[in-house]
C-alpha cells in the first residue's frame, strides 16, 4: 500500500469509528474525500497548527461540513489542539468536535457549515477579502496577504442556488486563488442523483468563466496533485477540480451507496472495512509513524517565521500601512473615532432634518467610510435605493482595492460571501437589500447570528410604507423573525439621529451581526435633550412624558414613532399622563439592567400600548395580554403609502381613538 | 411602420402613461419586451379572455412581474375584464392593477411575481403539472391536457440562485412544452451588468440540458416568429430563447439605461417618447382599430370551445377518467375521503403507538395518498429522513404519470415549483425538508401564504430534540416565524393521532398552506376521550384537568406536550389545580369563536407556563408578560437528544420546579 493510502485510511478509521461510537453522523464523505485531503494538507496547504488565526494562512473551508470528521481527522493528526480524547466525544455535550463544524468551537474551523452551498459561499468571501486586501497592503516584494482558499464541496453543495449566486460573482471577479474540490460522488441522500441532478458541471462552470479540471480520480494521488498544480498557475479564474470519488470508499459492502452517507457503517461493516483497508489498528489507535508523517507543526512555525520576517521588513518599510494593517486585523478602532462619531451625532441632533432613515444612513457612510477603511460594502443590485454608496465608495471589480461589491441579484449569495469577508479578518462589511429580501437569504443571516460574525445588515424598504410595490415587496413578519434570532441586534431608528447611533452600535459591537431596518419614506425628526441622546444606545428610552404617575406608556419604533408622539400629547390634552418610548432596539434594552428595564417599562403600568407597522404578535412581550397593538395583523397592499398608512390605521386620529377606549375599558 | 410595432407601441404607451399617472412603476421592461409579448400573445399563446380559469389554457408568467404593466396591457388590450379605467388605477388601493402581478386580484394573472426568479420557478411547477396530468389523462387522440407553459424572465430572475436549481430540475424532466423567453438587456439597478453578471448565458443553459436559441432580436416580429417555432419543436428539452432587447425601448433619452427601469419617464421624456414611436393618441385613448387587431376573445371562445368538445367525447368514452379529471380541477375531495380519514384518526386513538410524528406522518400518507391521486409529494433530498415516500409513491422521473418528486437540494426551488403545481390545478403538493431549511425556502412559502396557494409543507427534525446535528439544524426562531406569517395553518402534533388530524385539516382546506411541524424523535401516545379527539381540529384543547377552579394552566405542543402532562400532574399532586392545554396549533385556535377561546384560555387564570422547546418570546401572546415560559433563548448544541432536553430545562423535574417556584411567586 502507498504511503499516501495509509496516511488517508488513517483519516477514514477515525471517522467511521467516532461515528459509530457517537451512534450518529456521516461517514460517507470523509471516507470517500480523505485521499484529496491526503494530497492538499501534506503538500499544498499553508498553515499553522499551533497558531490557527495566522493572517495569511491558507482558508480551508469542508462546505460539504456534514462530512466533519474528516476535518476533526485532519486537524488531530497536523497538530491542532484536537486531542484524540475529543475525537472520541465527536457530536457530543461541550466537545470541540460537534456534529457540523463551528467556528467558535474549534481551532483550525474557518467557518461553521452544514447548511449546504454556504461554506462555498463564505469561502467566495474569503478569497475576495484575500484579493482585496493584497491589492490595498502588499507592496514590491512584500506580499503580505497572499494565501488561496481551498474548498471541498459536494453535489448539495452544487445544487443549491447559493453556489450559482456566488460561483457566477467568483467568475466575474476573477478570483485565482479560490480552489474548489468538487466531490463528484453521484450519490445523494435520496440515492444515485441521475434522476435530479444531471448537470454537466464542466460546461457549468465554464459558463461562469471558472477553470475547469475534469475527470481528476479522487483517489490517485498523483492526480489529484497534478490538478492541484494545474489550478495554482490559473491566476485569473476560479478552479474547480471535478474528482471522481466512491462515497464511502474502503467500506465493502456500503461504499458507493447513499447507506454510507449519513448513518453509523455498524460494527460488522467497520470490521470488513479495517480488514479491505488493511488497518490493523484498535479504534483510536494511530500510530506514531503515521502520526509523525501527518504532523505539520514544525513546518507551520517555519512558514508563520517566514512571515513574521517579511512582515518585520514591511513595518520599517512601510510603518504607517503596517500600523494600519495590524489595527485592521486587531479589530481596534481608529483612535478618532469616538469623538469624531459622537460630536457627529450631537450635530445631527442640533440641525434636525427630515429624511428617510435611508438617507440618514447613507450620510453616516459619509461620514463613516472616510474614517473606515475596513468598511466593505455592497448591495444585491439595490444600491441606488438601499443608498448605500457614497462619495468614498469604489467597486472592486474596477478598483481591486476597492471598498463596494456589486453583488447583482442575488441576496442569499452576498450575504454569505460577506460572512466570509468578515470571518477572514481585515473587513467589516455591510451588505444591504430591501427587509422583505432578507427572506432570500435567511439562512445566512441566520449563520452570522449563530457564528456571531461582525456583519451589519442595511434593510430599506422596511413596512408598507414603501407603498405601491404593494404586499411582494411589504415586510409584515421579517422585523418580528430577525429580533427573534438569537445574537442580532436589530435596531428600526426613528430619525436620523437614532439612524447614526444605531451604526454607531453596530461598528462598536465586538462582534456579532446588527440589522438596520429602515424606511424608503421620510420620517420627521424628534427633539431630545442630553440625556435621552446618551439613552439611544440602550436600546430604548423615555421620548417623552408627564410629570406624574404614568397612565399609559406608548411603545413604538421607527415610522410610527412621530405619529405616536403627536397622539400621546393629545392623549394628554384629555388629562391622562402619557410617557411615550422609542424602542429602536427591543434586542439592545433587553440586555440593560433590570433597575433600567424597570425605569423605562414600570410594572405598576400595564395600560401599554405600542405602534409597529409590523406583525402585531411580536408586541404581546411588551404590552402583555391586554396591552393594545396598532400593528398588521394581514399582509399589505399595493397603493401610495399615505392611503395605506391611514387604511391600516396608522394615523394620529386612530392611535388617539383606540387609545381612548383602551384607556376607558 | 409595421402592424407589429404599432401593436406593440399600444403596450408602450399604455404602460408608459400608466406608470406616469401612478408615479412610480417600472417602464423600462414592458417598453422592452413588448414586441415580444406582440408576437406570442397574437400567434402562439393559447388562452380564452372571457375564461381565464379554462383549464387547458396556456400558462403565462411573468417572472420579472416588476413589469406588471406590460402584463396588465395584454390583458386590457386582448379582452380580460381589465378595463381601460383599472388602467388609469394602476398601483391604487383595490384596483385590479396592483404594483406587482398578483394572482388573486386580477383575472388573467397566474401567479404573484415580483421577488424575482420564482415566477420562473412557478412556471417549472406548471410545465411538470402538464406533463403528469397530460401522462395520466391523456389518451388516444384525446390530449386533454396539451398546452404550453411560457416565461418571461430577466437578468435578475437569472442572477437568483432559485433559477439553478428550478431550470437544473427542468432539463433532467425534459419539460419540453417550457418556453422561457430571457431579456437581455444587459441592464439592472445598479447599472450595465458587466461588472457583476457575465455568465455565458447559452453555456449555462446547455449545462441543464436546455434547448437554446441565442442572439434574437427581440425587437424583430419575424426572428421572435421563427425562434418560438424552434422552441416549439423540441419536445424533449425546455427552451430559453435568449432576446437582445433594449430595456425603455423607444424613450429618446431613457432607453437603454437603467433610468428607465424603476421610475416614472417624466412628461417631457413621455412627449418625446411619443413622438419617436409616432404615437398620436391621448393618455389611455387606443384606436379602434388597434383594439381590433389585439382582441383575442373571439379566438379564445373558439379555443375552448374545441377543447370543450374534445373533453364531451372523452367523456362518453372515459367516463371514469373523466370524472376524476373533473372532481380533480374543481377541487373536490373523494366521496368516502371524510368517513375514511375519520375511521382512520379513530383507530390511531383506540391502538396507541409511541412513534415519531414524522412517522406518523409517514403511516397518514400511507393511507391517504391511496385516497387522493392528486396528491404529489416530494422532498429536497431528504426523503429517507422526512419519511415523505409511501408505498404508493412513483417518482415522475421514472413514470411519467407518478407522484412523487425527488427536488434534489433544492429546498427553495423546490417550494416556488410546488406552488406553480398547486396553481396549475389538478394537483394538492406536499413538499419537505428539515425545519431549519424552511430558511432556504422562505419567500416561497411566505408567497404561498400571500397568494393562498394550497401547499403542505412537512417540515421534520422540528428542535433541538433531533439531536447530534447541533446548532446549524437545530430550528429555535423558525417556527415562531411561521405561525407569525399571515395566512399559514402551522401545526405541530403531539402524537399520532394528532398528526393525522393536521394531515387531514390541511388537505380539507380549500386554500391556503399548511405547515406539519415534525419530530424526528419517538413520542408517546396521549389518551383521549372523543370531545378531546374532536377538539384537536380547533387548534387547542384541554388535554387534562383537575375538577376545581383552575390556579394554574400548562400550555404546551409537539414532543414537549408528554412531559408537561406529567408534569402537570404531580403539581396536582401537590394540591394545585391545573389544566393542560395542547395547542397544536396556535393559528387554527386564534380563529375560533371567543366563547371557546375564553373556554379553553379563562381570563381569571394568570398563571399561565408555556413549554415548547422553541423560541421563548412567541408564547407572551399567551401567558402574557407575568407568565412563565419554557422554552429557548439561545441556539442549541450538539449532542444527544436526552442530553439537550435536560440541559435546556425540557424535563419534568425542571417543569414542576419551575412551576412551583411561580405558584408561589
Amino acid at each position: 500500500m502507498s504511503l499516501e493510502r495509509e496516511l488517508s485510511n488513517a483519516i477514514r478509521i477515525l471517522s467511521v469509528d467516532a461515528v459509530q461510537n457517537a451512534k450518529s453522523g456521516h461517514p460517507g464523505m470523509p471516507m470517500g474525500m480523505a485521499d484529496i485531503a491526503e494530497v492538499l494538507w501534506r503538500n499544498f496547504l499553508k498553515h499553522n497548527p499551533k497558531n490557527p488565526k495566522w493572517d495569511n494562512r491558507d482558508r480551508f473551508i469542508l462546505s460539504n461540513g456534514h462530512g466533519s470528521m474528516l476535518l476533526y481527522s485532519l486537524l488531530h493528526l497536523t497538530g491542532y489542539d484536537v486531542s484524540i480524547e475529543e475525537i472520541k466525544k465527536f457530536r457530543q455535550f461541550n466537545s470541540k468536535t460537534p456534529g457540523h463544524p463551528e467556528i467558535n468551537e474549534t481551532p483550525g474551523v474557518e467557518t461553521t457549515t452544514g447548511p449546504l452551498g454556504q461554506g462555498l459561499a463564505n469561502a467566495v468571501g474569503m478569497a475576495i477579502a484575500e484579493k482585496t486586501l493584497s491589492a490595498y497592503f502588499n507592496r514590491l516584494h512584500f506580499d503580505i496577504v497572499n494565501h488561496y482558499t481551498w474548498v471541498f464541496a459536494g453535489d448539495g453543495c452544487l445544487m443549491e442556488g447559493i453556489s450559482h449566486e456566488v460561483c457566477s460573482l467568483a467568475g466575474t471577479l476573477k478570483l485565482g486563488k479560490l480552489i474548489v474540490f468538487y466531490d463528484s460522488n453521484g450519490i445523494s441522500i435520496d440515492g444515485k442523483v441521475s434522476n435530479w441532478f444531471t448537470d454537466d458541471t464542466v460546461m457549468r462552470f465554464k459558463s461562469y468563466n471558472w477553470h475547469v479540471i475534469d475527470k481528476v480520480n479522487g483517489h490517485h494521488s498523483s492526480s489529484i496533485k497534478k490538478s492541484i498544480q494545474e489550478a495554482m498557475s490559473i491566476k485569473d479564474k476560479p478552479s474547480i477540480i471535478i474528482c471522481n470519488t466512491i462515497i464511502g470508499f474502503g467500506s465493502p459492502n456500503k461504499s458507493g451507496t447513499s447507506e454510507s452517507h449519513g448513518a453509523p457503517l455498524g460494527e460488522s461493516e467497520i470490521n470488513l472495512t479495517r480488514k479491505n483497508l488493511k488497518w490493523k489498528y484498535l479504534p483510536f489507535e494511530i500510530p506514531q509513524e503515521i502520526y509523525k508523517k501527518w504532523d505539520f507543526v514544525k513546518q507551520g512555525f517555519k512558514l508563520e517565521q517566514e512571515w513574521n520576517k517579511k512582515f518585520s521588513l514591511y513595518q520599517v518599510k512601510y510603518p504607517e500601512l503596517a500600523k494600519e494593517y495590524l489595527r485592521r486585523f486587531r479589530k481596534d478602532l481608529p483612535e478618532k473615532w469616538h469623538q469624531k462619531t459622537t460630536d457627529y451625532i450631537i450635530k445631527l441632533q442640533n440641525n434636525p432634518e427630515n429624511i428617510a432613515s435611508r438617507s440618514a444612513s447613507q450620510n453616516t457612510l459619509e461620514k463613516f467610510v472616510k474614517l473606515l477603511p475596513e468598511l466593505i460594502g455592497g448591495s444585491a443590485d439595490l444600491s441606488p435605493s438601499n443608498l448605500t454608496i457614497c462619495s468614498s465608495s469604489s467597486s472592486i471589480a474596477e478598483n481591486s482595492s476597492g471598498n463596494y461589491i456589486h453583488y447583482g441579484v442575488r441576496e442569499f449569495g452576498m450575504t454569505a460571501i460577506a460572512n466570509g469577508i468578515s470571518h477572514h479578518g481585515g473587513f467589516i462589511p455591510y451588505t444591504s437589500t430591501f427587509l422583505m429580501f432578507v427572506e432570500y437569504a435567511r439562512n445566512a443571516v441566520r449563520m452570522a447570528a449563530l457564528m456571531n460574525t461582525k456583519h451589519i445588515f442595511i434593510y430599506t424598504h422596511d413596512s408598507i410604507g414603501l407603498g405601491e410595490d404593494g404586499p411582494t415587496h411589504q415586510p409584515i413578519e421579517q422585523l418580528a423573525n430577525l429580533r427573534m434570532t438569537p445574537n442580532i441586534d436589530v435596531w428600526r431608528p426613528c430619525d436620523q439621529v437614532e439612524t447614526a447611533t444605531a451604526w454607531k452600535f453596530a461598528i462598536e459591537k465586538k462582534q456579532g451581526p446588527t440589522a438596520l431596518i429602515l424606511s424608503r419614506q421620510n420620517l420627521s425628526q424628534i427633539d431630545r435633550n442630553n440625556e435621552q441622546l446618551n439613552s439611544i444606545s440602550r436600546g430604548a428610552y423615555i421620548l417623552y412624558e408627564s410629570k406624574k404617575t404614568i397612565d399609559i406608556i406608548f411603545i413604538s419604533t421607527g415610522s410610527e414613532v412621530y405619529i405616536t408622539l403627536l397622539a400621546a400629547k393629545k392623549i394628554m390634552s384629555l388629562g391622562y399622563s402619557v410617557r411615550v418610548i422609542s424602542m429602536p432596539s427591543n434586542n439592545v434594552f433587553d440586555r440593560q439592567e433590570n433597575e433600567y428595564k424597570e425605569y423605562i417599562l414600570p410594572s405598576y403600568v400595564t395600560k401599554r400600548i405600542a405602534i409597529e407597522a409590523s406583525i402585531k404578535d411580536f408586541w404581546y412581550k411588551y404590552v402583555g395580554i391586554n396591552g393594545l397593538i396598532i400593528g398588521m395583523k394581514t399582509f399589505g397592499k399595493s397603493a401610495p403609502a399615505d392611503i395605506l398608512f391611514k387604511n391600516f390605521g396608522f394615523t394620529i386620529e386612530n392611535i388617539v381613538n383606540k387609545s381612548k377606549n383602551f384607556l376607558q375599558y
